[in-house]
């Protein structure tokens, strides 16, 4: 997509600046300079790579002359007047093509309506910050911040937020999760209270690793506040070891590891499990699964210093948080001790994701991460770690996230009968184009990613433009996978030739891993109650405009 | 099917037997003794177990009395004749109702042509007998080899083979498969030269571990006939580390280790692709696959013992097998040196199959067996093992085992692009009943076998009776498996009522392992011009009669 709107903003640009006069020379000392312009939170700072900063760079080259003219003629008219002053909820109104679209960077108030379809990133990007402020998103992409954007953003200045608007709304204590943390807005909320959200397709494969504000969130219960200093994650220790005690001092004295991981919760794609029968479940959509770069101490060294030792039989690891509900009750689950044991599974204590501390969403101070293996096993806000001869007892490890057959239903589902999911099968989604949508005749770029669980390497992505009558092959993206190791997804694209007469198309994903496992073709015969292990290709339907 | 044949028995013989007016116990002394029933290949003879054993002991009870009376009454008249002569192709056109059904034991020939029906173990499996010996088959079930058996036989006796036919033809020397040993006559054979088949449906599930005489064939060159005396592999030793000359004792002087491991061969079920699109390749039906005991020295120790070690780059142990084309080149593969070093992969240089020393065809004296792997790197007559830091320059590692998208063809592909396989994906077919065949309404057993590669274990069977519409799930039999080291199948089974009215039903049945992977839907989306891989649903259409 990006090609054709280079070619638009081209087009458009030059037009948008030929309505003005600029007496130019007079103004550039005076006004040039904006510091309010810069992103409120630094710590959300995030540098976007790859192909969007080329994007910008030729961008960049075109509408730097005409933006850099157009600014100065609206600041120096605009100082002569008193700015209008708008509601937060005037800017929160204006969210679609119809109304315009509205956004505020510090306490200024656009009207970008006219600059939507200019979005050198796309029209849908933008629309996400539509009704609301700039800094989460620039923040996140780093390339708006830069003179050049600040100028073309200025053209459409068009008053200043009232000043008690900009505080938050104050919180309701009796509320448990009124201590829950902000919130990137880009996010989609599946469920509010516990928080559950994804981030949006137009994000997700942006990057290989997602920005840690817009990484999918999977609470069970209230987000805990706790005290790094006073934090302590209590091992029970092997019979003839010794329990610990760790602060997040002791754990950072245990050699460092790094690894790049994908967390995919096992109710990715359920909604589309939900069209063919109703299942119990949030309405994920294609963005329960996101990649991070995570650090922290490995568990074997951890289980090591408490004595424990692999066992002759089947032995497990258990995790309890220390989010918990009303009565007390944690959020609990537990791995295989064989998969904790392996330094080869790299199973981390993880303190750091993406070079930062644990964001509190994603289990500050001290999460596990499990590389390969189902999100609901990476129990954050580690509180105790414990070797036993059973699998967790917890609730989410016997009562949920298991696999049945279609005939199974709530009254005739026996949990016992189904293993815990811990390894995920193989999976894809397209991001781009997304369902629904219409896209242009000629190149268009079809977008999405592919992973496995079990370290097991994506070693092809088949493509299908005519609903699975003919496959191309997409051409896979991101980090090269270490065999047996492949812990992160593969970012894929396929570009496709759409010929002027096509009226429609349905695009189909299907991803192979290293074990050449293939997702099913259909939702159906792989429904389940739960709605959990969706799967099956993933199909996206489009118009096609010539 | 066993339930409603016994019924057709119990009604069946005293039938029978009802024509015979009975001399008894003037005769019992005289005639009942015939050593020369017994099987001929006592190597071959093989114990079979639990359903069908059950089935002859209520089988022994109904038809006992009656068929002592039926045989002595017929042998004390046989006595008084002389016997009339066939010639093998006498009884080789007798293999089909029409014809009528004759089959050998030793030097007599009978007709058992009314006995096709009452036949305990089912039709089918005692027509795989039809115009031919029973020996291959008695040795590999015993159960047959018990007096009630015999004497039930001696009534169908119709009189002798030709003596002269009682030899094996010559062989001829310029032949160079002409060294190739016998094989069992129940294998389907695929291809002659290289001798390539596998084990009847009837037969592949009978029983968890395959008999070896039956286990499915895959060879590549003519079979090799080596000296144990005289045998010795090589075993390249790592820098630093010496090579190793070992002999069959040597072998035996490492640790021996046992396993149950099921292979299977990367072209199963390459008929229903070839149905599809054309594709190069052996037509395997849902045969190339059988599950053994096996026993050996496990390969890590080998290799430790020339001085390899894990290394921090990838590497591969190569294998070369001694069987070998006429410009020398041997069959030989490759698997990652960290498979070959965990002891937990439980990789062997196996010398013995099913408790014998391992028949010609499967690699005497020694074959590599790689548990979960696909067939193809299990190397037969093994000759040499290497440590190398690419895999195997083998043209079946590099040119042939590997998995593509459907739009590869013959002008398209490069081999270089694909992963040599290694691990397979879940698979499962159904072995009973057969499609095109007819089964009667009321309950009807289905039956098949359940797999998946890298030690995952099957967690389920789905079958449906309706075309994909509805599923039950089917009962899985034979050994529970270990977690992470599932290496054997499961044989599974579902009985299903049907009701009268029905004419038809279109059976499929699909599997799920424990990372929850499961079979695609259909052949096309995975055709690939090798036909291998294909594990798609198996389908069964079969008609009903009331």
């Amino acid at each position: 997509m990006l090609p054709r709107l280079y070619r638009s903003v081209a087009v458009g640009l030059p037009r948008a600046i030929r309505a003005k006069s600029t007496p130019l020379r007079l103004c550039i000392q005076a006004c040039s300079s904006s510091d309010s312009l810069k992103p409120q939170h630094p710590s959300l700072t995030f540098s976007d790579d790859n192909s969007r900063t080329r994007g910008w760079k030729v961008m960049g080259t075109l509408i730097g002359l005409g933006a850099v003219l157009a600014y100065h003629d609206h600041r120096c008219r605009a100082s002569q007047e008193s700015p209008r002053i708008y509601s937060k909820e005037d800017v929160r109104s204006h969210n679609n093509l119809q109304t315009g679209v509205w956004v505020t960077l510090g306490s200024e108030v656009f009207d970008v309506t006219k600059f939507v379809d200019l979005h050198p990133g796309g029209q849908s990007k933008l629309m996400l910050a539509a009704g609301g402020p700039l800094e989460p998103f620039w923040a996140l992409y780093a390339v708006h911040n830069q003179p050049h954007v600040r100028e073309l953003l200025a053209e459409y200045k068009i008053g200043e937020l009232n000043p008690e608007d900009r505080m938050s709304p104050p919180l309701e204590a009796s509320d448990p999760y009124s201590n829950d943390p902000m919130r990137h807005p880009a996010l989609r909320i599946n469920s509010q209270r516990p928080f559950n959200a994804e981030p949006p397709p137009e994000l997700l494969t942006e990057s290989y690793i997602t920005p840690n504000p817009i990484f999918f969130t999977r609470n069970h219960l209230p987000v805990p506040n706790l005290d790094p200093d006073t934090y302590r994650l209590h091992v029970v220790g092997a019979p003839g070891g010794q329990s610990l005690s760790l602060s997040l001092d002791d754990l950072h004295k245990f050699p460092k590891h790094e690894v790049t991981v994908t967390l995919q919760c096992a109710g990715n794609r359920r909604s589309e499990m939900n069209k063919v029968k109703e299942v119990k479940g949030l309405e994920w959509r294609t963005g329960a699964i996101s990649t991070a770069r995570w650090a922290g101490a490995r568990l074997c060294d951890v289980l090591a210093q408490a004595g424990h030792r692999l066992r002759e039989t089947e032995a497990h690891v258990c995790f309890e948080g220390l989010d918990s509900d009303p009565t007390g009750t944690a959020y609990g689950a537990s791995i295989p001790l064989a998969r904790a044991m392996d330094p080869q599974a790299e199973v981390l204590l993880a303190y750091e994701m993406n070079g930062q501390p644990l964001p509190r969403d994603h289990g500050f101070p001290v999460r596990v991460v499990v590389p390969g293996v189902v999100g609901a096993r990476h129990v954050k806000w580690l509180g105790r770690v414990s070797v036993e001869s059973e699998e967790s007892y917890s609730h989410w490890q016997r009562r949920d996230y298991k696999g049945f057959s279609p005939s199974v239903d709530w009254d005739t589902v026996d949990f016992d009968l189904a293993p815990s999911i811990q390894e995920l099968p193989i999976q894809s989604a397209i991001t781009q184009p997304q369902d629904g949508t219409t896209v242009e005749s000629g190149e268009v770029i079809i977008k999405g990613y592919a992973w496995s669980g079990g370290g097991r390497a994506v070693i092809r992505v088949d493509v299908s433009m005519d609903g699975g009558l003919t496959w191309q092959e997409a051409e896979l993206e991101g980090e090269e996978q270490h065999p047996r190791k492949a812990w992160a997804w593969r970012i894929w694209q396929l570009k496709a030739h759409v010929p002027a007469e096509q009226k429609e198309l349905n695009i189909i994903c299907k991803a192979v891993d290293d074990s050449y496992n293939v997702q099913p073709d259909t939702v159906a015969p792989i429904w389940n109650l739960r709605g959990v292990l969706s799967n099956a290709w993933h199909r996206v339907h489009v118009q096609v405009v010539p």
